[in-house]
């Protein structure tokens, strides 16, 4: 994970939301371009960027190290959720990545056949020694809440569990709560989740403290970014608390010990 | 893509109708025979013709470049679609195919599927140095209407981001909405699907002129032009406006730049 | 093809149906025997005999050219039809087989599973340099009536876009209807299906008379032949229509051309 | 098949049943142990023994020929039957198999899984040079009584569609019937299947009997002689009928002649 | 299985819990933690620790034999439970286990699925050398009660049929009917499971005592250990009945003989 941290932190600019969410829910004249979203990846000082298969071909241009997304599903299937491999290792590593992204739907009547995915693709992406990322979203009718702590956390333990270098998960709400999710993936590396653009800056930037606060690594983040009307006013004050600390308490409990 | 271009724009006729809706529903006593197909590709002065396997194999005469169709369905089946591959891009490049072709419904219950071989296929016809064309469809009981801007330029995006050299979409209506489509498959071209026979040449050229206004790359069409009375004079009318712009203002905005 | 024809026009001798149907169902005594049937393939003047492996491997001698069925399913089971690969194209090679058969229940909820398998075995039966022959029978909850002419037209249509040599399908009820389904086979040969024991003699004779006036390459039939008191009567009946022509007006309209 | 008969005569013991209905249902506190079932097939003069992988590894001796079980399921499950193979036809070669059974649930919704799989397993065991044994049990929502004739001979009959060197199948009742079964299933051997315990030693043997006379090959027997207070008692009364014909009327009508 | 025994007994401490229940439903600040656990493994004497692919690749020591478990779900999952491969053999035998687990649901509607997979990787495991050791945990809508001695003892059965080299099981309540599955698993292993943690000490050792007396080859436990206020006491409580037998009455009759 050492190609995508700075002085051991990591902020990742993430843009699958158009395959995932579509182009009319999140996207505008300016951010739907993605040689745009690359440029906010360079100038904001990003320490990753990811991109899904078709994008990282045709567009990306090897300035800040590349996250390429496995596996995709649209926003408009209904039902327990499943998304597969749309990208090989093997692929991703000729188009550059320096890592891959997988997302599991934990709690999916499905979630087996991502799990077993995920383990492949494990091995694969460390036969060729990059990193692989678990996106792990609780999510299909078990699963009433996804923010909730006991949520949150048992998807940052299943990344630990089955090896993932490291695991964005949702904020928990609070950085106590969200202390015991960063615990439970051990030597995992933790990135919160960005999510819907927050109302203002500051309630978003909040959020980020308090999960630097828990022992994150980092975040990943898109639509609070890219959205933005002045992407490279929130990644400055972004890169000021994660990699600076600014404004964050010292936790209150160092993250557990690596073997 | 080149192959199928002439100055930058396309012209593809389809011709997997047989297929995918049955011969009582879109032939006659002419165009049931595949040979009058490739008469009005060559005539016609279309810039590639798209069928399958078995017409390939046995009818096609490589005077206009090909593109095999590799899944199909009938249009029998009820349910949430699927469409798996009847032919493999190996076989498709022995039959002389230039490009392959691949539906995917998103929003199919059974999308993953068909996300999933459209990758492979792509990983397959790029190593044969041939491009992957989308026909990505929106279908299945979570899509209410296919024709919606969000939902075109919802299967404009999905093409882009999964690699798909060019993507085939339905018509959203307008020229207005169809460019936020375009602008979202970015780099992949766009071809207008042809869709079933309008009522009047003109309100069909109209569309087609809309589509290319907007920035299409072209237009693949099949039952507008054979089952015409005079598939030739329509075909001169398309070539007129795909290959020469005639009547066509001048898109109101460029689309999205190329990385 | 040509293997299985006496001058363009061929006659197999179809015996599956106690996998298919069971014994109890279809058999007597006597033609519950493979020996019977065999015997009645080489007196009858028949052109090709369908067999399934298990028979092939240890009856077949030879002497008619052998045609291996390569899918099978019982009769007991309901729903949605599905029959899969029991037998492999070089297995069938290996018992001698000239021919693979396969069954594609068109409009099934499965139909993808056969119609994926039978490109494979299409590919795999042209490397060994042998013909595949499709039998689509349309068939599941969506198919009302599989002897209406737009339904066998349907599926004489499938047989030609999915490359097969020879498509079976049912007799649509009358010769006009059914030129309709030989055009749209185009250069794939159509077999009649035999189909159950017709009431009279003439009444099954009347049929075949109608296909080949339509423009079949041929009938293939088991119950019909079989099951008769006199099978060598019926067959030498059969061999007059279909090889000489014996009262078929001439067709109305030659078929479609090749390319 | 030969090395399991003697005199053309087969008698198999088998030893499923753990894997197939639970120790609690079947066994007692001497016949859950397989050394007492191995003693059984020695003394008692059988000519085959019917293990799965875990216990022909650990507890098989060499003395009498080996089938190895390749699929099984637990009696637990409820629903359209599926059992899969649990061995391959390598791994039971190298236990000492000199034959593989497979399990084949005729009429339930999944018989295509089990229909294929035993199709590669019958290639993989003939290439071994060994027999492949089909227990056809007709079983599922679509079968009402697996031990009507109709059913009994359907099952033996697709024994021999697919290629089984012998089936294994229920009695119907009455040597009548089994004898249309045994006809259907042509040269492929017939086993009756032993079944539960019957009430009296002479309402089992005179099944046996029927089932003989019938044509059978011979007896798959389990519960019938290890639930047995005197195993050895009955074999001998088995062996009798078995291979010394005793009390067998002759057949009614020879079996099928073979291709 | 000796690299796992001591003197013919084991003691195996469990570690799948973050992944199969989650971290908030089983851990606290200190056994959240892997190392906290190894430590546990190595002082308390366990002879063997199970951990996922993801906490032996970054925590394990080397100090005390590893089983890496090679299939997981997450607890939040309804329906009929389906649990498929997350790491290889072959990965697990790069991370250094000596030995491999896998968990059948046995009577879930997917059970074929995992017996099937079970089946794979007993040979995997084997031509590596290592033993392959199943949990056998009857459940699915077909069990009423897991713990019922009828259900116990075929999970035991279904161990030895499929060649576990070990089986984990549930305790049945007494050492009467546990000897009954102790006897159903023959030349299998038996590991009693440890389960949720106990109301007192005394009640989980008198369990473990209940188990060894039927002829248990030891215990894997989990919770029961470290979830204890003193783990080692309870431990060394545990290794006094496991390997020197205190206060456990001969068993009334010996396990079954070897093969």
């Amino acid at each position: 994970m050492d190609v995508f941290l700075r002085n051991g932190k990591g902020m990742l600019l993430a843009y699958d939301q158009g395959f995932e969410h579509g182009p009319s829910k999140d996207f505008n004249e300016k951010n739907i371009d993605p040689n745009y979203i690359l440029d906010i990846a360079i100038k904001g000082g990003f320490t990753g960027v990811v991109l899904h298969k078709g994008i990282a071909e045709r567009y990306y241009n090897g300035k800040v190290p590349l996250i390429v997304k496995l596996n995709g599903k649209s926003g408009l299937v209904q039902g327990e959720p499943l998304s597969t491999q749309v990208c090989s290792v093997e692929t991703a590593v000729n188009l550059g990545a320096k890592g891959v992204g997988y997302t599991i739907y934990l709690g999916s009547a499905n979630e087996n056949v991502m799990l077993e995915e995920f383990g492949q693709i494990h091995d694969e992406a460390h036969n060729e020694g990059i990193p692989a990322i678990a996106w792990v979203y609780p999510r299909g009718g078990a699963v009433k809440n996804d923010e909730a702590p006991e949520i949150v956390s048992y998807a940052a333990r299943v990344g630990l569990e089955i090896g993932a270098d490291a695991v964005k998960i949702k904020y928990t709400g609070d950085s106590e709560t969200f202390k015991w999710a960063v615990k439970a993936a051990g030597v995992s590396k933790v990135f919160m989740s960005g999510g819907p653009k927050a109302p203002t800056d500051e309630s978003f930037l909040d959020q980020v403290r308090g999960a630097m606060n828990a022992g994150a690594t980092g975040l990943a983040v898109g639509r609070n970014v890219w959205q933005h009307e002045e992407p490279l006013k929130i990644a400055a004050s972004l890169q000021d608390i994660i990699f600076n600390g600014r404004d964050i308490a010292k936790p209150v409990q160092s993250p557990v010990a690596t073997g």
